[in-house]
């Protein structure tokens, strides 16, 4: 997993009247690819909710390199940059799957709440939960 | 209010790569005029729900005449054309404000459920609501 | 292709807060769907714009039976169900993948048009893309 | 217009299944102030891309503080922050309309290209556009 990536289909309702994808979508991306980084980390982000720990993004920058186009199988890269005592910071690469060209980087972080919104300090409270992420950092150091 | 209507600035992200409204966001429009037609009903969709009363589209219907473009302004149009004891239809156009020119016309079927999704009889058991979709129905018969 | 489909894991922003998938997604669905479809029946849509054909939505049609939700794993069919001198009819099935139980049916009809949106008579212009839409119906016919 | 500001009513389709504004829709938001702001400066983006001027996202940063609700009537700020030879930078804040508590603040970077998306350097190039900005940014800062 230290190398993680899905890949997607640029869909028509994506793209815009500049003839590429609207530059909203590319967050959208981010959160497919997290989605399935951590259910290969052993999470199931929809389990995780039903257990009443949400992941709320708490803040994402996205840089935009060259655009992804119509029907283009873009491949997105996600891995685990920081794990601290209540958040995670996620780091991302859009690019095109065939061949390599960067469409987009990016990060994002994440706090732990309940469903009311209440943090959830994870190291301490969720220890399961830090150490998913924990050994996620881990794997991508290496 | 037998003759309601509401407006909408077209967005650049509502847009697709024809440089036209992508189709699915008429579907969209009608809900935002939806929303504002039963407010002025006199029923706020929001307290609706927090009441328990949902308000799930059984089927939607849309023709597509002519595109709506960026930055234009639409205005979307909405009544009341049937009312059952178990459900409302409601019919929409979409035009250009200034033009009149039409760009889509539609209806949608509602139906009443508990936040569980299990049907509820408006006429029998919410009869403020059927009575405030009664009246503008006969509204929109004048 | 008699039996297309093609599948879709529901994203979290596809989803509202009814807690399922926002009724307006499924008309995108239907689009993901149907590109696949013509591009097995070997028409990639993205060529036919270059080409100068584009094939816009004349109307829609959804009927919507149960909810699907976030994670779920979606199927979606798609079929030629009538094709005349300018325009297509589809019809499609969006179902759970694992149980079958149906989601939402519904049909869209396509005309044919150059990029200034002038009618395009495939019959008699555009022959190559009226024959494989008539295999298909074909196709599906048996 | 050193104090610029637009409204918005939180639409349905906007929610996720946490209940609150999907954090995607954040970046539409700016755009949506953005096209807004830049016409009070003078500018019409509609009119610049029709003139040959594209202004393409560079970047994107959003902080999430609290999140924004259905029906919700948000504030949305926009300013100049930095005009250079090629880009320029824009500062945004939105916040619920009537108590003022801030839902987030973020800011976007953005270049001006063809629509061929070479770059324009508009100081040189485009200096009324250039000159548009400057005097924004002025106003800001008084």
């Amino acid at each position: 997993m230290s190398e993680f990536s899905t890949t997607w289909r640029v869909q028509y309702y994506e793209t815009d009247k500049m003839g590429i994808v609207h530059h909203s979508n590319y967050i959208r991306y981010f959160e497919t690819a997290r989605t399935e980084y951590i259910r290969e980390c052993g999470l199931a982000y929809d389990d995780m909710e039903k257990a009443g720990i949400w992941m709320p993004v708490l803040n994402v920058n996205v840089q935009f390199k060259t655009p992804a186009v119509y029907d283009e199988i873009i491949r997105i890269r996600c891995r685990t940059a920081k794990v601290r005592g209540a958040s995670v910071d996620l780091q991302y690469e859009i690019s095109n799957y065939e061949t390599g060209e960067v469409h987009v980087t990016g990060s994002s972080s994440h706090g732990f709440t309940t469903p009311e919104l209440k943090p959830i300090k994870i190291k301490r409270d969720a220890p399961e939960i830090y150490r998913i992420f924990e050994k996620a950092k881990e794997e991508c150091d290496e």
